[in-house]
């Protein structure tokens, strides 16, 4: 049987050790770590994901300032917001929670972060230096997934890696650092378009997956021994529950979980090391602005 | 026996084209397309080379114009010449001839290039843009790789491509832009650190090579058929030339274009699409700098 890639107690120990730096931060500099998050409209899920995030960077001692801006505001009005932001002392990062109302383009909005504040590595002069291999802050579920990895002391050097999927969020920045000379990974990307998945990932030593589609892998798609990160999120119907539904990764993992080595959990794998990279981003991003390495 | 990828033939079809349409911008904008290249020091390989591009771009009535900087000029004064090329309204693109002298740092220099004018597209932003998959100016020799392609009608969609080598100036724009929404190829990249390559470059319906190391693959390593382009371009001793040397590419060409159905040779087959392709973005910037798509 499989070792589970416990995301919420990796999140949870990286969070209560952040918790000690961050006093002895404050403490010898004077300076909180602040995060700034953004809502625009109604959006419950978008309200529902900002709340956790606050809970969890007040929880360790952060600053946390939420904006929630009406769904009618202008891309003038937001810039102006996030100008603010920019300069605004408090503030070592600033997060615009997706989705946007239809009016704003999502990346016009977030290259108007300041790059030293971009704590979600989403602005393109950020994704620029991650492309290039150079240090900056990485968007924070493909780090979270490396750091997972690196906690449980599974190299990818010299590996073979498959990431299912290509979006800007996950499968591409995995791919891209893993393929780097940081991670030295073999690297295949696949996604909607290719033909033969299985012939690729039966040759992956470490399949990690963020495709949005229930259990499109199953044990008949790995090898033996093979490491397995699940970053999917599905909600399926379910008559086991109360609410009718259940929440399952992009792959099979009863029948998976049989053929890994390793395996992360869905939901509490993935998930929760993506807020706490937020966190980690936006200590980094602190301790940078104050001249600290 | 296989096809050749002429790359020659190509570029001369390409630019002759494009030198008719030039005539035709000029005529309705009076505007003539401008390049100008700086070069730092007195390496004699990058004289030549720039001389070549200017060959090339005033043959198809382009203005062109070089810069050449002694050995010992400071950031601050290439700062000022790059600035005033910025601001120079008869210059469309700027290129800077690496290698530079130590003291400078290439990035540096390459990203006080104003974007709409980085017609080699190796600036921090261009890079960013091309990472994500929007418009813009991409580097010049996996672009001409592309269109090599595209010009002998083989299609990357849904195939499976290795490109080998990790570089800035190919393999990584090259993998980049193939996994993306325009290609849908399913890419794998192969590097120095990669086991068992012959396992991976075996499943590949096209293989583009960037490795810089003469005759790394040969015949046993492609399925019947495969698509071979080499963008290496090594010196290695010959008894047979007069110079007692011979240019060669990653590819033993003699035995794998027995088992490929399309290759480049080398040299005719990468090498004269990349300043091609340098024209071609030049032009483009032109355009684009006067309102034109």
């Amino acid at each position: 049987m499989a070792i589970l890639l416990d995301g919420n107690r990796t999140a949870e120990k990286i969070e209560l050790n952040m918790k000690t730096q961050i006093e002895a931060f404050e403490e010898t500099t004077g300076i909180k770590p602040g995060l700034a998050g953004i809502v625009v409209g109604d959006n419950p899920a978008s309200a529902s994901y900002v709340r956790r995030k606050r809970r969890r960077a007040t929880a360790i001692g952060m600053f946390f300032e939420q904006l929630k801006l009406p769904e009618s505001t202008s891309m003038a009005e937001i810039k102006e917001r996030i100008d603010a932001l920019n300069r605004d002392e408090r503030v070592h990062g600033i997060l615009v929670q997706l989705p946007l109302p239809d009016h704003l383009d999502p990346h016009d909005v977030i290259d108007l972060i300041a790059i030293e504040k971009d704590v979600d590595g989403l602005t393109t002069l950020n994704q620029g230096l991650l492309y290039r291999g150079k240090p900056c802050l990485m968007p924070c579920t493909p780090k979270g997934i490396l750091r997972l990895l690196d906690e449980y002391d599974i190299t990818t050097e010299g590996k073979n890696v498959v990431v299912v999927g290509r979006s800007e969020l996950v499968g591409r920045p995995l791919a891209t650092v893993l393929a780097g000379r940081s991670r030295n990974a073999t690297v295949t990307v696949v996604h909607t378009r290719t033909r033969e998945v299985r012939q690729i990932t039966k040759l992956a030593d470490i399949v990690a997956i963020a495709a949005g589609k229930a259990h499109m892998l199953d044990a008949s798609h790995f090898k033996q021994d093979v490491v397995i990160v699940d970053a999917g999120m599905n909600s399926i119907p379910s008559d086991k529950t109360k609410s009718g539904k259940r929440l399952v990764g992009d792959v099979d993992f009863e029948s998976a979980s049989k053929v890994a080595s390793h395996i992360t959990p869905v939901p509490g794998g993935v998930g929760p090391m993506t807020v706490c990279m937020l966190l980690e981003n936006t200590f980094e991003a602190a301790r940078l602005a104050c001249g600290e390495p």
